[in-house]
């Protein structure tokens, strides 16, 4: 750390321990220079960097005075959450493995039902490769992965209008590692990343895990991510990339307007944010066109666009990828040195899979049958549900979410309700502080029977038993 | 950085710069403080940080001297090579990409020849799961992955009498991914972590990216590590963790004799150093007996041991493991967050297959093709070679280390080579300087022909016009 960072951070620890209030005035420059015993320019920079921080503020001829915007991290309803530590605990692996014991209702998964999706013809394509694979399959899929496969991929980006050449596209163990690699080529450790709030939990982890910085967006269930907030954010930090979901955003499943996302991406083209964008849910529309990618916005070429098959095709295969654009080369090197590549026959089966001209077949009764299946839990839910809990549902993907009244604790609601053999995926898991803590996720895409109905009016009285005055 | 610890850079940095030179006395502690202004305390950290990596040495009622080792990185000859950056280019990358190529003699690549899988029966194991894989099969093979699979690995170690539990086994996507994982369990960024020298190009990449410092112990072709460098840099170093290869080294291919491991180990105990086990050719002997992984020698629980099907039965389905003992869960937990989970039809196919018991049949003939191969290529290289060359090999593995004149560059021949589609692994790739710029690793795992015949005298070829007087 320079000599200005540390001034700054002892400014800010200051700041933080009330020393300093907001509103007041900061010692100048010259007389920070004699107490400091610092340069003029050291502490020029600090200020500086104080100022891009938005800590504090410089008004002219009278000095810097200490920002009025409140910069706790548990403070509801601000717009922007800064967290310079992500510390995501075991909470997100314990949730995850609940909802993976076959005797529990898995509302808490992130897996559709996965017997929506087409095993018998998979199996078929995987029969196929165990006929046709060769000794030296292994080497043609190595990174950047599968040629036919990267046409593939690129064809159905052409069929939307987005050109996206195969040469641009990296095969990946998953979307996750797509995501993943991306965030490591986009960023340095102690970048400042902008996410939204709530987001996927996967985001909060890989930003942990490579040291970077959250500047945490409000992101509302109806219109999403506040594009006041996220230039604000932009304006008062030097930030280096932006992880979002513009389709079918997880948890909230809202899926951004064609104009949004176009203003979306003049914002951070003018900011020259690297752009992950994870979208993995967007075939999984109920409308009558599939939504386009904030990449179809992007003139730039600063957009890293990450999908996968496992939401809308077959979980088990692990098969994503990103159209990574210039970042193409440095990902597929990246890759060779964490995971090498991705399964030879699994790239093969889909190729053989994707031949067969089903998926638009299946996905079509994918798509009716969530909706469908949505509409059932929904019912569900208006009829058992207190009035006063909110569900947040949108025209695509599987997921609810519930928004429930301030005082009910969703952490206490998932460790009740787990008792009864049901998960769900509470607010926690989502952001990094507790302002969801009132909101649960809820899987939509099982099919609906006498346990589901049960575990739903279970919930209903676990809900209404937190509601009693006196609960504690 | 703390102020001792920038006390100690600023001594490095003059040292570096020869203001200070081997043998010198440095200030005394009440000096230093008088010139830096800072406390006695600080002064002393400084000190102590400088004498604990080696670079001062204190004498008692005398005070602190410059040491007199030399601290060069490219120096050659030294037995600990200390490297606070490990920068691997995009060399490694070009390389393999170049053995990748189906018209290049494959020399350079790492892979043996998938020629000898025993692909047949590993098509008729994929087409088993395609016929009995079910929908929820992709749940059962999430971290730590498939049980069966997990017993049927515990089972082989049992057969050696090393005990592990299944439990402690985490699937994972090939040995890479689980060896990075392990790595990331074990340290924090800025730790020292041991290496072999030379030693696989992958341990090199793990740790330049997640900031690991390296400490590169000298390790000879015939009796592997130096146990008395390694033992000089764990005196002198606070280092976190260990990653090393005990069988078949690569790039040397040398396997420690089991007084040596036993040996190795207690000095790793002794030390507390976290032992991260690259054993991926463990099966790949000559002799009548698998050697013993490091981790049978392991009485403390301290090894993560990593292994893979991907160089002994398969290398597209990228399956391997990490026997984690007590890091299991953590290694489960960064897994979901990385790459979620390995092919759930890979794990099946690989469970169906075991079932078989043709594996131990198909090693038997895989072990005796790859000894007469190599035999094979021995021979031409005896005969076309030039004397001075030094052909190092083993009871194991495919792979020769070839040692030439000084004077000659091996990268200079890679790059001559690759002209006649020919590849070899240079030694560039397998440490942090050019101390092994005249060897280079040979893989001996193909198919004798003509093409082999006629690469084998054009490397030699190549190797004589270096060796002329007045080539450069």
């Amino acid at each position: 750390m320079k000599k200005y960072q540390r001034l700054a951070e002892q400014i800010l620890e200051q700041i933080a321990m009330d020393i300093w209030k907001p509103g007041d005035r900061l010692p100048s420059l010259r007389e920070q220079v004699r107490h400091s015993g610092m340069s003029f320019m050291t502490v020029g920079h600090a200020y500086q960097l104080l100022e891009s921080r938005g800590a504090i503020v410089a008004r002219p001829q009278s000095g810097y005075y200490v920002a009025s915007r409140p910069r706790s991290n548990h403070h509801h309803g601000q717009q922007v959450t800064r967290n310079e530590a992500v510390d995501i605990n075991t909470y997100i692996f314990d949730v995850l493995q609940a909802s993976c014991d076959a005797t529990v209702v898995p509302f808490g998964s992130a897996f559709p039902d996965p017997r929506l999706f087409p095993l018998q013809q998979l199996n078929r394509s995987l029969s196929t490769v165990s006929k046709t694979a060769t000794a030296v399959s292994v080497i043609e899929n190595l990174p950047p992965g599968n040629s036919a496969l990267r046409h593939a991929i690129a064809q159905r980006y052409a069929q939307q209008g987005v050109p996206v050449s195969p040469d641009e596209i990296v095969i990946t163990a998953g979307a996750l590692e797509a995501l993943n690699l991306s965030l490591q080529v986009a960023t340095q450790p102690g970048d400042w990343v902008i996410v939204e709030n709530p987001c996927f939990y996967g985001a909060l982890q890989a930003l942990e895990r490579l040291g970077l910085k959250a500047l945490a967006i409000a992101t509302d269930p109806v219109t999403g991510i506040d594009l006041d907030a996220l230039e604000q954010a932009l304006e008062q930090n030097p930030v280096k990339a932006c992880w979002l979901m513009t389709n079918s955003q997880n948890p909230l499943g809202v899926t951004l307007t064609v104009n949004k996302k176009q203003a979306l991406m003049r914002l951070l083209e003018r900011y020259q944010v690297t752009v992950i964008e994870d979208d993995v849910y967007s075939e999984l529309y109920y409308g009558r066109e599939r939504p386009l990618p904030l990449r179809a916005f992007d003139e730039q070429g600063i957009t890293l666009h990450c999908s996968s098959y496992s939401k809308c095709l077959v979980a088990g295969f692990r098969i994503g990828w990103v159209v990574a654009g210039k970042y193409a080369r440095r990902i597929q090197q990246l890759q060779l040195m964490s995971t090498l590549s991705t399964s030879s026959p699994m790239q093969l089966a889909l190729v053989d899979f994707l031949a067969t001209r089903r998926f638009d077949t299946h996905l079509r009764r994918l798509r009716r049958t969530l909706a469908e299946r949505k509409q059932q839990v929904l019912l569900a839910l208006s009829q058992h549900f207190p009035p006063e809990a909110k569900i947040h549902h949108s025209e695509s993907g599987y997921f609810l979410w519930v928004e429930l009244p301030k005082q009910i604790d969703t952490r206490r609601l998932y460790q009740q309700a787990l008792r009864y053999n049901i998960s769900i995926a509470p607010g926690r898991m989502f952001c990094t502080d507790d302002c969801w803590d009132h909101c649960f996720r809820l899987n939509a895409s099982w099919s609906w029977g006498e346990r589901e109905q049960q575990a739903i009016m279970t919930l209903a009285r676990l809900i209404a038993q937190q509601m009693e005055p006196g609960s504690v």
